[in-house]
């Protein structure tokens, strides 16, 4: 969905104000943005299972006059060198339920032992607002010939912008977070911590491997000439993971997911204890898989019909639909 | 395991001093259990994702003297209805990362906002222990020769007892429970709920087809002659789902486990919009890509290696550690 000429400008404008706000240290006190004045609009998902909430709100300060926000708010995990302190300086536990030796309780803890992790979209577009909410999903299965007449001319009419990726391959911006770069401009790629860990703890450790190579939209895109690219991933990627957290790479799960959620190669590095979103069998390809399969058949994934989940409100589906493929 | 004489009689100590406790309504303040005297002896689990921590502590005040407790704290899940005042009270909003219109941030809440649940056991036995202990897991990269050598052997030389499956198979148990039926000795199986799917709601259907032919122990033993079979357990089982259920085809993830938990084989059909157990990549394969899979190659899953997690206590491990192949 193409943004509105509003949104686009207000947007830039943001990104200018922004500038300071991009070279700030993590951990510094600055707010960056007006929560207290955020109206909620609507609730987008929740997990109970997550302890996560997507919200749709909307900024009613002087600066932000209704100018639309996805605010995502999630529990933190325990972290085990804090629990003797938080069990020591809890605030209050109130006896909820007994029975034998059982017994539940409300804790209540200070604010500063237990953190709620808080991702902002700002300002937010349509496109944002849907990619957030919940819908029915579908399975699809897309042959080599799907892909050629269907997916292939989808993604290309879209003009999604990858331009945070390319700010990430030209150090324009979380060039402090970088763990591990080879910088082959064919084989090469860069590590980094993704949004979603905020690396307290291993437990949900996870990393993305993005390639520098520019043009390798997804799996599909894969033949035997990456192999290279994929290897050095695989490798490269466990060895500086194992050195910077001593996490090893049979303790990692290490996938591709299709359809990705943007269209420039990349590799996902999960805890193999973590049970991490997109790791379920419908979105995720381990990369020993897929050089496996790469050097059984270059062309293993132009031709192969690969399977994937879509949720009712995304515009591919309506493509697949149309084609009388769902 | 069996509880030493003296913890048992602590535990019946323990259970007479708590009949006061036992009596008491929901909702009271008294606390009941001495949490800050609580000394952690072992973290025995933890899950980022679902952000709960198992703990090993033993009480050391004066009542206390070292009794064992297991304590289980758990993040609550977000309320709609609490939402907005969680906005408007938060105490403080740190800025962690900011990259064009994205923005993560620490967020602290007043205690009464954001509770704990707790679960205590007290006073815990070996046995609650042992319960509640977490074994790392190792991914193993088994090439088809692994199996012949290590899996295969393994798997034969214990006595691994399917005779529940086959009660099922001869209607000697679970008769009523089965969805349906192709009774065709090689080329059939039976559909039934899965044991951890209550039936009670669709969100977390889970069913299994159970194949009549015996002597397939895996997904390993699959080849071309199977496709048959494997046809009609997709194409079956999805009718019979839609049917009884009314969930479509669309709608539901089929898939084999390896290694499976029992070996004789059946493939499982869960709801796709259920994150189930048991259906990351690291284990389950589509029934969709097996079929694709043994029609390019009828021997593909007897030379391909295949990779899946093992638990540091699973005696399959040893096998491979032995054999220098963790």
């Amino acid at each position: 969905m193409a943004e509105s000429p509003t949104l686009k400008r207000k947007r830039e404008k943001k990104e200018g104000e922004n500038g300071t706000a991009e070279s700030r240290k993590e951990g510094t006190t600055a707010t960056g943005f007006p929560l207290a004045d955020l109206s909620v609009r609507k609730v987008l998902r929740e997990s109970a299972r997550d302890k996560t909430i997507f919200l749709h709100g909307q900024v009613n300060s002087a600066s932000g006059d209704g100018t639309d926000a996805v605010v995502i708010l999630e529990k933190t995990p325990f972290r085990e060198e804090n629990i003797s302190e938080l069990l020591k300086k809890h605030t209050k536990l109130q006896l909820q339920m007994s029975n034998d030796i059982y017994s539940t309780y409300h804790l209540y803890l200070p604010p500063e032992l237990n953190e709620i992790k808080t991702t902002v979209v700002y300002p937010a577009t349509e496109k944002h607002l849907q990619k957030y909410l919940r819908r029915e999903v579908y399975l699809i299965q897309e042959t080599g010939a799907d892909y050629e007449t269907i997916t292939l001319p989808f993604i290309e009419s879209q003009s999604f912008s990858i331009q945070w990726v390319y700010n990430i391959l030209e150090k324009k911006a979380e060039a402090d977070r970088i763990i591990y770069e080879n910088p082959d401009p064919t084989d090469g790629f860069v590590l980094i911590p993704d949004l979603k860990w905020d690396r307290k703890q291993l437990d949900d450790l996870y990393l993305i491997a993005i390639c520098h190579c520019r043009g390798i939209k997804s799996l599909r895109d894969l033949t035997a000439e990456h192999l290279p690219l994929l290897k050095n991933i695989s490798k490269e990627g466990k060895e500086a993971i194992v050195k910077r957290f001593g996490v090893s790479g049979a303790q990692l799960r290490v996938y591709l997911h299709y359809q990705p959620s943007y269209y420039h190669l990349h590799v996902h590095f999960t805890a193999l204890s973590y049970d991490a979103p997109g790791s379920s069998v419908e979105r995720a390809h381990l990369l020993s898989d897929v050089i496996d399969n790469l050097e059984l058949d270059s062309g293993y994934y132009r031709k192969r019909t690969l399977t994937f989940a879509l949720r009712a409100d995304e515009p591919l589906l309506k493509k697949f639909q149309e084609a009388g493929r769902v």
